[in-house]
């Protein structure tokens, strides 16, 4: 059964198409060229373009160099993809050569060829309208790419940002729930002085609200576009009215404040925009990576470990050894930090790659910041649900390592000294007796003294505790 | 209409399970655990971890340990899926916490069951044939899981190699083509002294086979496996004969000289096997991205750049700019490069964080390695047949480059000396008058001399060309 | 000959120090364990250090917990070193163990012995001035050193900005200078449409105005000190009054505006204030790589490059070609921005590496990112005197490439389409003719018409030129 | 008091040098333009400059092309330069562009002007003997410096060679040391099966063997030099009896089986020579800061941690908690792991940047790869000495991990399955009591059989332990 053709043309030669097709004759070219990763480009920047697609063709329409009807038509193929239709119809690899013409293209064919079909018309008929004329009227992929990818960033790192959200009350209730679990503090895992567990579980609430503020601020920059910019930023065959309409437009459409960049020349060849986000991701996964591993350590036993706390059972850990549960949440952040890690990398090397007037690295680019931003609310999401709201403290397990440590010791510093008290812990690491023993059996201080100073939730707390006169 | 379902426990609890599926109670919680990335484990890999399942069987069975008749379906099962079968049962996500437990049980799963339906029985009756007591024995996620990736990186890898080959190949034909093309070569992106294009595509020729030579090597290290650790190397439950013909059978079925580890302790725990792989496809894709980097250098115009080569026109350039053709293959060449660059750095920060007796960041790491191995197998395919085999040389703009450059002066060195050689520059520079014609002027050769040792094709080879008696 | 010494001990044991060291037992055993780099701490870090003593001094003496003779003499010792005295007692590594244990312990031993020898005892008096006991009165190594490091880094990038603000008024002032200078504007290094020199400068200020800012804000968020926070946050040994007095009189002595860190348990464990100053230095030099790139692509030549710009020549540029000018500084900026990203890798690594209360990777953390900032002022202030200020234009170059180019076609893409102008162009380009002269010929525009359309200057503005009536 | 100075010009112009200084005109040049780091060029660098002038001069001699007189000046010049005297004359900064020439061009001073001097001139006298035509002869920055850095780099490796061989010997012989020690294997920082701390330390031992044995390799690659390639490779000015001579001369200076490269082109635009020993580098200290991380969490405590092991007290670990000691030596090793990684990030990001004939990133490359070798060199010594070596073992503790452990129940698996052995793990976690209580209790053994199976140090070797009859 042979299956329906339209044969297309660019200025390379012809191309067979199926006729079911919406992409044309570029997307096949790109499909051909780049079958690199096997991955899809991602839902966001499709819906994304088609804003782009659909505020331009509005622009142009209200300067009066688009006609309505074919406005209309572009503008209701453009919502279509809005809404999640034709997603198929994108087949151009996200790794490409070309700075992103071939997403351009891919584009402005399913939106010609839809609104073909929406005015009656074959697909095809370009002399009607034309991915070029029409569809990418009065722009460049080096600008309406770019703005799409600004939007797309945006879309879906406001969805991060809700998780991680969600993940900082989760620690914020943790710490509460925690307020009076004391624990030993550690440094460079040696035992410290005391700390209470919900402190530490604040101090990851509040970590979490910076890597937030610091996103934030980010996408901020980010909704500085260069539509308008066209090829290479001077605004070539881009009307000053246009501009004006299509960044209003796009706010509506995106419903974010897009303004327009200041300087186009300097939007259009540096990408440092991207790489400011892709850099505050990296931070984020930094302090989840350390936050991960800590949890992973007070989770570690339950026998021969430190077991302070417990975290919930998510699945049988091991294929050989029976009943063992691992820490697969924090591990999973772990991992997802070294790919955000590696992405960072990526995206900074594309990012320097830019040559005169374009960075034409855009697509590996794209790729990888968005893929950052997926992985990252995925892994918080689960972290979130499945691990961090079931944390459970070893109340027992951590007063245990409190009273036997000799690190409350420090309390005494101000009263007999840095020199006296090193003394006191070397005899109590060569006898083995503890620190309340020996400064009783020295003499250094009563009973109720020590009992005073040597109050582990007290020392948790900002001060010197004073003596008590005898 | 409801879906037949049965009832699948471990000792987290229960699951129901489509009864269609041949995955089971613990592939379902690894999918509700990591929906990470979306994107689905390597074929290769998945047919790898057959491999060693099948092979564990067949050497259970041979040291009396396993059934025949079962034995028999484990092998049957494990053979669909080598062949291509059945890997749409695979569901869980590549980046997963759990050391690859849940890529391990997916597959114990799915073997224990398709064996269960070739022995007529319902699946989920693991009483009879158990993915941990059976396809799993002797085994441990922590040692059939790295044995697996080892072979799953090792088949992919031979892939890039023969396309790495054929790349080697054309950049050595098109050596061969332009062995007689004179320009002037460059340093600092200065005019230095001439050059045969030839030449420099012989370089890449020979760099890209070190890259071939280094990454066939550490291939061969990988070649040392740790099936027979278990779980932490010291062999727990694996019988010093399974371990012997395992390696064996493993060897014959996947067509490579596998041989144990000699300390599975250390194979168990330290993965730098790897990070030796990663670098060495890092290394490549630096070199590579240097080619296309002159590539798209010496590509640059047509009008206003180098315009030395002239690349095969793969698609329109541009959407808004008519006509233009872009070096879109070397610029995916570049791409590539960062991804691979930054897939490297989280190999290594994965096989950094190992603990103790194994490192649990396995997924993660499989997970880059092998798209790094596959996007440049595929970006090499298409830069090699692409662009390599049809890029032309533009003779006459070369040519010319010499024919005006002052850099010939290089020659005249050892004759007259590095000071006046300078002046005579500096005089080139300031007066625009040619070397050639002031040596004449100053009466510092004669005309039969200049053109003796102003030969720019004698200057492609070592040595000194000698003056001529007057 | 004998030096004479004096006996310094700690509870590991003994050593003999040479009398006249200022530095102490601790210093020396940091000198025997940690021969590693051979470089020097920096000494803005060692100023800070001091203003810190100086200041937790004089706040321990408001609060009543200290001497005022003791207090007087720790501050005199502490101004010398700020003053720039005493650097030379600072022998510790920059890359030590120990959480920067060593670097504050030498700073307390110095200042100690100093204090000692100011109120006429000797060196080693520790029973009168302790290092623990008084220097470090109220404080860890955990909060000062973090405290000195955030002032130090600040001090030295006011100086880096400062250079940075000079770069940006040189690129300026070029940007004014070439305002008029047409050129042809470059994407994927192809011929893209015209563009204005000054308008490419004028993209390099702003751009690095970005980066200024960007750098300015992270400076703000390390204003946030952790002082007070002593051993793991929670301020054990730090009265709270004497938190206030710190930060205040600290802010008064480096003349910033500190304020303690809001939740110090946080402040401790966390460093990602580092990591985000070190990725917004590191974006800075991604963006000044691609500027670095395109000066020295714009300056290649003189004979077979593009040779648009001539840089100021500052050395000759090769040991065996006479006369050969390489640009060096352009070049020195690539390696520098290497050398960043670099750094802001080991920081980044560094700050994953924090474990439960504290980081104690500090030490390297600090020496990469001041070497960060350091190089980059030095290298910033060497490019904008010896290149940047330097540069003229070949501007009869750059307007022979606009009038030969055809990508000048794109302005008539609004007028007949992206169809026929992509026909002229594969016609230009197979027949050599110009762009003008198809468009005659063909009878597509009239002279007078493409006059108007075809005027470069009037390509580099915002808009479409529309076709006079004929 | 004045100077007596001496003038020296290049074609750039006049500068007045110091009459003390050895070094010239170029290398004050290149002072002024690149105050950068402040380090100095590596002490093996600039001997293996000598050594490459020093055959030079020979091989030019040999062939009839330099002077006896002159040669045997230059060669007794470079002799003192390999003794160590003179250093102090090479005041370029590591960091600077131009590729290597101002190192070069420094050394061709020093030479020349030593040389000079030895033959009783003036220094300055460069008619007589030129450091370009001269020392200089027959090469150019681009081939001498670049085999200067290979020497340089197997100089300083073999010295790390030693010591990482010497850190070997110290792992094994703790490995020895501890052979009959059992503890908790852990996976995932949970209780796992038993395995021996002999073990753990063996396979540290051999990993650093597998280490050492890359780097050795990658060593043998840079046997592979560029001398004779001149400018761009082609050999233009260099008689090919020359460079046979002068590689075999720099051999036997050397001490190294040194080998022309084969393709020259090649030998001199790429650089993947270099980034192959930096990766092997990274990968030695990836695997070592796995080790350190060990060490660090084993000796995690001593109260409120694993108490595993103890390390030697290297010094005191707080200014602030009296007796604390802190794993200085694993920690410093931890960092040293940092810099490697941030060094090899740098370098392999220059040698990316090689373009066209030439890598002109060479300076920051060598800069970079002789200070990772360098302070792995020297954090390897005193990890050795001052804590590998010291490494002492905590037996009870360890022993009563395994004691009250779970994870032992994986040798019941073969007998009893692993579903009945989840159920017992899961009965103990619930109940507190041990798996051999429960085992006994439930009568799935007897008592003799438990004492069998259940032998922890059976456990740590390969194989099922056969149930005894009853």
């Amino acid at each position: 059964m042979s299956v329906k053709t339209r044969i297309e043309s660019d200025f390379i030669g012809e191309k067979e198409i199926a006729d079911s097709a919406y992409y044309g004759v570029q997307a096949v070219r790109a499909l051909e060229n780049f079958p690199i990763t096997g991955n899809k480009i991602n839902d966001d920047l499709i819906r994304a373009l088609a804003m782009v697609k659909k505020a331009a063709a509005i622009a142009n329409f209200e300067i009066g160099d688009l006609d309505e009807e074919i406005k209309n038509a572009i503008v209701q193929a453009s919502e279509e993809i809005i809404e999640g239709k034709l997603h198929d119809q994108f087949i151009v690899d996200p790794i490409q050569g070309g700075a992103g013409t071939s997403i351009n293209m891919n584009g402005n064919e399913v939106i010609a060829n839809r609104a073909l079909e929406i005015l009656g018309r074959e697909k095809g008929d370009y002399d009607f309208i034309s991915p070029n004329n029409h569809v990418n009227m009065a722009q460049s992929t080096n600008d309406s790419v770019p703005t799409a990818i600004h939007i797309a960033v945006i879309m879906r790192a406001e969805k991060l940002l809700d998780v991680m959200r969600d993940m900082q009350a989760a620690f914020s209730q943790k710490a509460e729930e925690f307020d009076d679990v004391i624990k030993m503090g550690r440094t460079h895992l040696q035992d410290a002085v005391p700390i209470r567990l919900g402190q530490e579980f604040g101090a990851h609430a509040r970590v979490i609200g910076r890597d937030i503020a610091r996103i934030e601020l980010s996408l901020e920059h980010l909704k500085e576009i260069n539509i308008g910019a066209t090829a290479v930023g001077t605004g070539l065959n881009a009307q000053p009215e246009y501009i004006k309409h299509v960044v209003k437009i796009l706010s509506e459409i995106s419903g974010y404040e897009l303004v327009s960049a200041e300087n186009l020349v300097d939007a259009t060849q540096f990408t440092d925009g991207y790489v400011e986000v892709s850099a505050n991701l990296k931070i984020a996964m930094i302090n989840m990576s350390k936050i991960a591993n800590d949890i992973r350590m007070m989770a570690s036993g339950p026998k021969a470990g430190l077991a302070e706390i417990v975290l919930p059972a998510r699945q049988p850990g091991s294929s050989i050894m029976p009943g063992k549960v691992n820490p697969v949440m924090p591990e999973m952040i772990n991992q997802v930090a070294f790919q955000v890690q590696g992405n960072d990398l990526t995206v900074t090397l594309a990012s320097e790659a830019g040559q005169f007037e374009l960075n034409v690295m855009g697509p590996v680019l794209q790729f990888n910041l968005l893929q950052s931003i997926d992985i990252m609310t995925n892994a918080f999401r689960s972290f979130t649900d499945y691990c961090i709201v079931g944390i459970e403290a070893n109340r027992e397990v951590m007063q245990a390592y409190v009273d036997r440590s000799l690190g409350v010791i420090t309390a005494l510093v101000p009263h007999i000294g840095y020199k006296a008290s090193s003394d006191i812990v070397k005899d109590a690491m060569k006898t083995g007796k503890g620190v309340r023993e020996l400064i009783l059996e020295k003499g250094i201080l009563s009973e109720n003294q020590i009992n005073h100073v040597l109050n582990a939730f007290e020392m948790t707390n900002i001060g010197i505790t004073e003596l008590p006169e005898e």
